[in-house]
């Protein structure tokens, strides 16, 4: 499977065409707009998350709820994009309309893209860039996920994230029964977070940092449950499922650190305590006492729960002010503010799933195949069957 | 650019191909030797790296000292092969000599890919899987990171390694003053630590764990000094360069986890102290007044040094036993000793620095052209100028 | 530069994402329409060419008449779609509805994807397949490479077309004196044929063609020229530009063959009749004196017009019935038809322009850098300059 | 499944790693040698081929006769190499030496890549280009294909090729009753053609130029028998079997033209006769009256047998001489000679088989999966199960 997304914050609409989808996957547009929703949420989000309930199109690819085989393409409006039909149209405009336009913007912001992309691009007006930067984009990286978690659960594999840490607030409870059980209570909490007394400091913490006119970010988990021992392979490095997941998790924006299993803990504990011991039975073949490597050894699968964790630095637009330089003018000044969220933690846990059950899920295409789902279903089955004799 | 490795620990050699060279680059067998020498140094290694030290044979794409822009191959020849020329040997084996070979494995060590990789794959000899998966292969990585390095170096780009912890011993001075002092103080330590004190106390957790029969991890991280605004790309996911190098990292053998800049620490700390003020001189243009992001932002080079650091778990080979099942009779036993390093994490910040060298050098290529050296050097510089006067 | 297309021959719509577009290209919608407009041209074509004009609406990546860099999405309506809603759509409809809907497609037509595409994906309805296999999607195929002939226009490069060929009637006037020259008559002909006699015979077989309810095929040939030294490479097999076109041409629906230059001709004339030999003068540096080999030497691009000539068997969707098979009843019968153009080879050099401007546009990016006009055409410029004084 | 090749024609090996082996595959030297020895054979060929028998060493990825799944590299050495290790080797030299060495190469020759590789590499000595662009490489390619052709063999998939055309001499007697008929006899004749009458006209033709100081090319076509239905696939151009193939043949060293099934011919016949009619048996499923469209519908085979025709030129290397220009002095001269075959058509059959069994073999495991062999056999018994009671 691949994926290209298109679309700016501002634009009339942003796009996605996923292909490389078997055929006969079950697939609604109820599926993926329940995780727009899922990304919409969660406390510390400004204005624009009220206004626009995001809403897919399925165009291409699905007929009467069933996947082809053919390329999906997937629309998301921009509810707002009335109001931007001068500002972002494709269409040229005068000298004398663009200066009413008056959106043009020369005051890079730190921790955004806008000088840097400015200079690669040769653009004067770094709207050019910020309006492809901006995180809107992760909309249609929740719909692509939306699809392959939808291609998961089709297997009998589930995918779920939390939060384990916001602004310095850390997590103690996050003990959890089943991946359901995971699933219903980060979803039952503002800051899907399960650990209650934390949810309450975090809730406190982002009102602080609202306050402050600062920002706060923190650590999300993915965990993903039912994965067939050996996806991904240990024979070429770019192969490596658990090296495609970091990339997946550091792509998403503001996100700067990536974890499997212990993470950098592992770099404070003896080997003796780090590797996950190997027991058997008959009823279920295989298993790990424990999963200190987070379902991962020579870079695939080993049949225990993945474990995913990352860390999104704070959004980097406060209206406490950063020193910034106008490009035109040279001179500093303190950056502006194009929105106004001041935390994004727990709306990037519902993205760093989409990323993950894409990796995830086309590891399990490439290894059992991807033209159709009964295919794929069978091929499955008899792999764990094997799994467990071996 | 791209390259494949292939190649087993015991088996004749190592060898990879790299692909999309420019001509015209100098390039010694010298130049990778020496970085061959870096990686099997450091303190806390085994037996093995003291019998073979590793030397390149550059078979095809460099003529008279430089490269032609055709394919480059290059070979390290497994020193101790003629030992293993029966067991390791491509030909087919009698029945009786299967017998007397005696080196097969049904016995899966925790921590490694021996039992996932031979279920996915179907060998009831996990030595089919554990040659493969050896850190051995991690010497052509190096091998092409210093072909990626030398490329680097010819435009003023300089890479650098360190280690930041080992087995809980955290390095406290980490300072350096130039990229060259970072280097000849990494080189000048056992331990590739710049901290003296830590080192020596790093150097005794590694006797520790030895005596314990044991291993320890830890941290390194990479720098990239003189990169140029702008390489990677915010437009699609897939493109950025943090994402790619991050991918990278995660694809070493034995890393759990990765950082660029401040890493998890920018989950503790508001926005308003993460992001990186910018700054403007006529002399030296967009400049910041700190580097909390590691030279990324929007997935693009910013013009600071890029810094990397990556975990690696204990090398999960011990001396003192974990437990595991025999896959044949099912029984279970403590799990099997291969080889003794007891800590590996000075070489393996010679890994990172290599696959963090490939990554950069390959968005260097993707955006100044790949052809030849001249032309890109000129391309550089005057994109550089821009940017300043930009 | 790559580009995926999605969307069904009665769907809402036909998406293509374009990634890796230079920024500050001037695009229009104009640029794309009129490509558009030619391919629904030509003698021959059936109704459906009359009730659809083709409109693109870009959706992102163009801002005020400029790319910005960032993907770009197209969007071509299928003004029909209102009378398919049911048929096509991807909601699901229950069994009554299913029966009521009445375009269910059993009946596989040779020539057509419908057989084996249905037992691939394991459709029962072969709609599933054809309205994806349909030559519809050739439409954002043309719009993408109306984008790649921009970028080449803006450098300099001129792509043409025109057909050679049409039901065994062949073109003998074929000279011309310029692309120009080229483009005007072949643009002036109802079946893009610099010959005017062979036009009219060309008329003439479509024509009988269609009262026999019969179809014809034919040659199409696309020139491009300006095109730099050096583009693709002869280092790795799959960098071979003229490999990369020919891929590209088979790939347009219902193409046969490919040819470089003299083509099969090659194989009926001595190697001093071939090859072309060389030139150089002060003023315009090195040259051929023929161009037998349409432009490619060692898979790169020579200096010379690239030449490419591509075989399009007659359309698959007969009045004249073939036989076929049922496959729920497996009786025999003739297989039905779907649409009636009975001739589609002018149209078909449309797409054969589009398909190869793209992969020569993509080479070009790859040579010269893919970040902004500019620096491109300044590199294009040097490398020219030094080509010419080499 | 991927591949690389390096090597150059005088340097000490050529070298090909093979990437996305499904494990447990037979796999021995002998396997590929036969196909070495088969490409060194064929009436035409000059001197080398003589004093150069091709032998492989497979140096990674098969044990004990079985692939791992670990990459394979191949290795064939250069046998004249002693007598080119200065001229070719990768030590600098110092400006003495380089006087001394003498095969500096100035002028270029017309129809290979000389001139435009030595622009676009900045190569003042051509032979820089020439080593890599020489049909020598041409050896692990086809090395990569007896690969592709076990896996093919191993699900029952036969690849045979012949030569249809040389020097303008047709073949009129190209009937065959199987694949293995096509073999035996395409092995028998020393210019592996079918028509005997036909293989005694090329034989002279071949002598003929010889005699001229001149050389030949022709036309060469390779059928694959017991494809599966349904490779490749419709859904996106790139995805289309029938276009990869395409690409593959022209990607060989002086191929101008590829054909599938009927190829051009198909531009003189009306559609009636083109289609191939569609009827099915229980004992046999669905078949096809015909086979004109060469085993291709929507660029999926649709188990027919492929059928695919190449153009070779004839060898750009002549005694009688082209003119050309000295890039030094600017002097006009007649073209230097290199090598001496006067015709490589039967050999460059069998690089043509190399090429499609590559692309055939890769589909089948994108199709099946590509971990082991067993899985993927029973995968592909249960497809054509399917495929037959579909």
């Amino acid at each position: 499977m691949r994926y290209l997304t298109a679309g700016e914050s501002h634009g009339p609409q942003l796009t996605t065409i996923i292909e490389g989808l078997p055929a006969q996957l079950e697939l609604l547009a109820e599926d993926i707009n329940t995780e727009l929703a899922r990304r919409q949420g969660g406390y510390g989000r400004g204005r624009r998350m009220q206004i626009e309930k995001d809403q897919v199109q399925i165009t291409s690819g699905v007929r009467h709820g069933k996947t082809t085989g053919a390329p999906v393409a997937l629309v998301v409006e921009n509810k707002d994009w009335t109001h931007w039909t001068k500002v972002m149209g494709a269409e040229p405009i005068t000298e004398d309309e663009e200066k009413e336009v008056k959106r043009k913007l020369t005051r890079p912001r730190p921790g955004h893209a806008d000088l840097n992309g400015a200079i690669k691009y040769g653009h004067r007006d770094m709207r050019n860039v910020l309006e492809r930067s901006s995180a809107r984009e992760t909309t249609v990286r929740v719909a692509a996920g939306a699809v392959a978690k939808k291609i998961l659960k089709t297997f009998g594999i589930e995918v779920a994230g939390h939060v384990l840490e916001i602004g310095g607030v850390r997590a103690v409870e996050t003990d959890y029964q089943s991946v359901q059980d995971l699933k219903e209570r980060s979803e039952a909490s503002q800051v899907r977070c399960l650990d209650d007394q934390a949810s309450e400091q975090m809730i406190k913490a982002i009102d602080q940092a609202k306050q402050d006119g600062d920002s706060i970010g923190g650590v999300v988990e993915v965990v993903v449950e039912g994965v067939p021992i050996g996806l991904g392979s240990h024979v070429q490095y770019d192969r490596k499922l658990d090296a495609k997941i970091a990339g997946a998790i550091m792509s998403i924006n503001a996100f700067k650190g990536v974890e499997i299993g212990l993470g950098f803990e592992a770099a404070r504990l003896p080997g003796s305590r780090v590797h996950d011991e190997i027991i058997w039975s008959e009823e279920s073949g295989y298993s790990r006492k424990t999963n200190n490597l987070g379902g991962f050894e020579g870079g695939m699968t080993n049949g225990m729960p993945l474990v995913v964790k990352g860390v999104m630095k704070p959004i980097p637009t406060l209206y406490k002010p950063l020193q910034s330089v106008d490009i035109d003018t040279k001179e500093p000044f303190q950056a502006s503010i194009e929105r106004s969220d001041s935390c994004a933690v727990p709306a990037a846990s519902v993205v760093a799933e989409a990323v993950v059950a894409w990796e995830v899920a086309n590891a399990l295409l490439e290894s059992f195949g991807a033209d159709r789902v009964e295919t794929i279903s069978e091929n499955i089955r008899r792999h764990n069957e094997e799994a467990k004799e071996f």
